[in-house]
């Protein structure tokens, strides 16, 4: 590893899936290093634009009027190629031919773990958690996860009252493969009577079904309940609870709509200051580390110890959403 | 029927799909009418809670707050009982024994139905149309077509951005069985590349996809295809596009959401609008009427003639959807 | 005037104030005129900048992704210069000079009257009613009022909220200098109690005051008044207010945010059929022509003729707004 | 004090300026406490309403269809008689006769005063941060500042949109009298030239002209000053720069619609979570506790140790936001 390498050249890239307030990340790397009298190089489509040579400069009127806008404006891909050692020393080789010394790399678990390979291969690298999941052990935040679930919660607010008009059953899909948090805030902030969380595996739909009998029978007009992605199932859950209950039942799945959007302030103002520290890390000669948010403050961990990190929904929110829903 | 006949009371119910500006148009009716001294009975649950009779008075209080809310506080409800000739005359009993004289009916061409054979057994009747589908021949705007004309194209600016950070081709499939409405203004106005209405019944896919082609030759970075509910099909479409371009495709099916929400300043004016000339033509003394807004004006149809009319996309707007596609 | 004269090349600019949609009606400019064969040329800041010959070629890239934004990205400016008959002759000899053939200008009524001289001059004008005060007597849209009144209403509503809190009388002041549309609009749809307009000149404060008196005996929990910037004064009205009546009395001047934000999808739509309207006459040989939506229908008027005519907020709208505050 | 009372029945207020989220505190409160069998009395207007005894009983179903909504429900007033030591005595009176042995207050460190004199006085208390300002130094996060923050930032990318079209300078004042958190975001989010803060006191009045000069000279189309309400003079500052600068400038004063407006979804679910948290610190028997959020924990401090903290601006954070606005 080259810790104390002086940095010339930054290059940026977004890898894996967007998250709104990527931009906002890639404007501060941008304006921090040109601030600092260091050059900074756009990659285009992640690892797989690096391979490919997709290279551009990147000025400050570049990143202008960027921050407030969705997606990134460096697109992003997924590489398989990367996750090969081959792949991994073309990358390494082509840093170097573009003179690119730092690179800072938003993106997730799957994106750190090339960082990681980069760093020892001689590039000094800093990634930003950047997913609308929240999935990253090391940090409280992720970029896009603020703006993806109020996304969520005003689309499943607007199925409510529809929900209500004609009493019916909701079950709406949240994003979430293998983490509950979109899930768990919207069942929360929508006031659903029941939440389906990928960490819990299963589900008790006989229970599901008496709750909703019971419901009905006090007069309750409407029926929330939010489902992640990776339970999954929507369709033909609401067909067996209305088949079971008698009360009509309905599914919406709302898809890739949470990864879009003007990011919200806290996206915007937590992924810049995360783009500036980046930089900053970069510029004191750090390599091999991701910044995260962590008990009320902006921290960084070695990549290889972020990866190794755990973490769960804490006990007491997800009891206090189960109270919340009586 | 009763045209001359003095209304002491009016009630108002809405019947069929709910959408975002019903409550302003219940809001119009229970204010205007007891600011001319007529007396107001809210019905639940469209023509079956009439049936039920769950019926209840309502004061100016009442409707307090609610002009800005989503979905219609009466509730609402489909009613297969309402299309034999034995509950059209059992409602038609409900209605005097609790006194009243003339109805407003808030729904589609369904609801006028039942307004139509109400009138003819001597209970005045005015309808406002309300339905997100714009489909009511006799007028130009229908209650809740703007509100989730704008939820939709929300939505999908929200999916474009996305969509152009992974160059991919997005179908998004938005509310209208029958009625290409919403598929045409989200078409326009979210600046897709495609769309397919029900009013065409079909559509060249091979055209598609050759357009597909080209448009990635040309460097496109993604390709909007706004698909009808009417048309449907939209993962399986998505599947074959993939299959056939290379290009990542992916589905969204909007469902629900279009149907909620605060409504938008113009549901909130026209509705009202339209609920208190409802009341004025039943204290007019006029029955089987249709409000119905056309030609820049707030007019009103007998329900037999606005049944009978036909209206379909304007031609021109079409066209020029097309053209800006290019 | 050159009714019949081939176009080869078409300019669009937008003058005087900007107003959300008028990116829509330049995307469409130029997407249809470049789809006919014929060359776009987009002229920068308005008439000051044709002037000063800001010219830029436009292509259909150029337009991309802009559909969906605020503001304008030609930008916009007053110019007194275009005023002089002097000025007049400058600007019609530089379209001719860049070989523009053809100018669709959006705007309102000062705007227009430099199109109605450039067409004197030989350069055949088409014009585009964009302003979000809806003052143009020709038309009853006009780019960005829809997008304005929302954002407006949207504002009011969460006055409201903390007005209800706090049990105040809330004044809100909307844009609309002599023309009372937008305070009309949110009036009915904030459910306003009372709607102040420029078309009035003046109202009757004690009538105010005892009004609230009279409402805070009934236990109203707010009082909103809708002031429009054609009669101002809203601050010092408050505090005439909370002296009268003992009710807490708070003003807000809702100012330039009313002209910027994503255009709803109205504004994008009519925009857009209105910018390809406008390329559609030229091409046919027209000129001193002004697009306008009217009885339900696209229409075109003689810029003398439009300029010339009169629209006031009809009588049956604002009678129903004053019944509907009761 | 009585720290291991039985708790039977607990009172909930909310006192001070209202703020978005204050209904999903409520609403935990009356869910939480129901669900372990204690009854829960609602008091109106602050602490004003508990003197007058404005004491409501709150079920379930009071608080349905609420966590949604803007405002507080139980309203809210400033209240001098409280901060008299009669008042205080008059107070826990009155809960006594009530049997309101547990009270939760929801507001800002003045309302957390009474309650700690009320639990002097043998009522168990315990408050929670509600407050747009993010102004109580224990805690990270109040009840509002999240939504506030945002309907700021969008109310200012609106007007960006309209001060580029133009090329103004633009002066937004956001609420804050004595804190500058609103400011600070919003100057990072909405990448403003400049941000004035109430902790500074003072700016450089000649430094902001020369930055506008030198950015006029490299063709920047816009500046942005976002400016605290602490500071003030929006008005006058815009008067003064466009005189010393020659570029127009205005000033926008965004008001009272920042304390109001549906909750963001973290407002729902930090509110949600304290105000259950609040009712499980009363039952277990603890009083003179403040609620706060902490090093990413939700936490409880005695009140008079959390009335004595301090907290400021983050140096960090405000360098940041002065380097991403080069």
């Amino acid at each position: 590893m080259a810790e104390n390498k002086v940095i010339r050249t930054i290059g940026v890239l977004t890898s894996g899936g967007d998250a709104p307030g990527m931009n906002a990340a890639i404007r501060a790397v941008v304006r921090t290093a040109l601030g600092k009298g260091v050059k900074v190089r756009g990659i285009r489509r992640g690892y797989q634009g690096l391979l490919d040579e997709e290279i551009i400069d990147l000025t400050a009127r570049d990143v202008s009027d960027t921050i407030q806008r969705g997606g990134t404006i460096l697109q992003t891909a997924r590489c398989e190629e990367m996750r090969t050692e081959e792949g991994q020393q073309k990358a390494a080789a082509i840093c170097k031919k573009y003179g690119i010394d730092g690179l800072v790399v938003i993106g997730g678990d799957g994106s750190f773990a090339g960082a990681q390979k980069l760093a020892n291969l001689g590039v000094n690298t800093v990634g930003i958690p950047g997913t609308i999941d929240l999935d990253i052990a090391c940090t409280e935040y992720t970029i896009g996860f603020d703006t993806a679930v109020n996304t969520a919660m005003e689309a499943i607010d607007k199925v409510r009252d529809t929900s209500t008009s004609h009493e019916r059953c909701s079950i709406i899909e949240v994003m979430g493969r293998d983490a509950g948090w979109l899930a768990l805030w919207c069942g929360i902030a929508n006031g659903a009577e029941r939440i389906l969380l990928p960490e819990e595996h299963d589900f008790d739909e006989e229970a599901i079904i008496e709750d909703i009998k019971e419901c009905r029978k006090r007069g309750k007009k409407n029926y929330i309940i939010i489902n992640a992605e990776g339970i999954g199932g929507s369709i033909e859950l609401a067909k067996r609870i209305e088949a079971a209950t008698g009360m009509e039942a309905r599914a919406t799945i709302l898809g890739h709509m949470q990864r879009g959007g003007s990011p919200t302030c806290k996206d915007r103002v937590y992924a810049s200051i995360m783009g500036a520290k980046a930089v900053d890390l970069l510029l004191e000669g750090k390599s091999n580390r991701v910044v995260g948010y962590r008990g009320g403050e902006y921290v960084d961990f070695d990549i290889n110890e972020a990866l190794n990190m755990q973490k769960g929904i804490p006990a007491y929110q997800y009891e206090i959403a189960r109270e919340l829903a009586l």
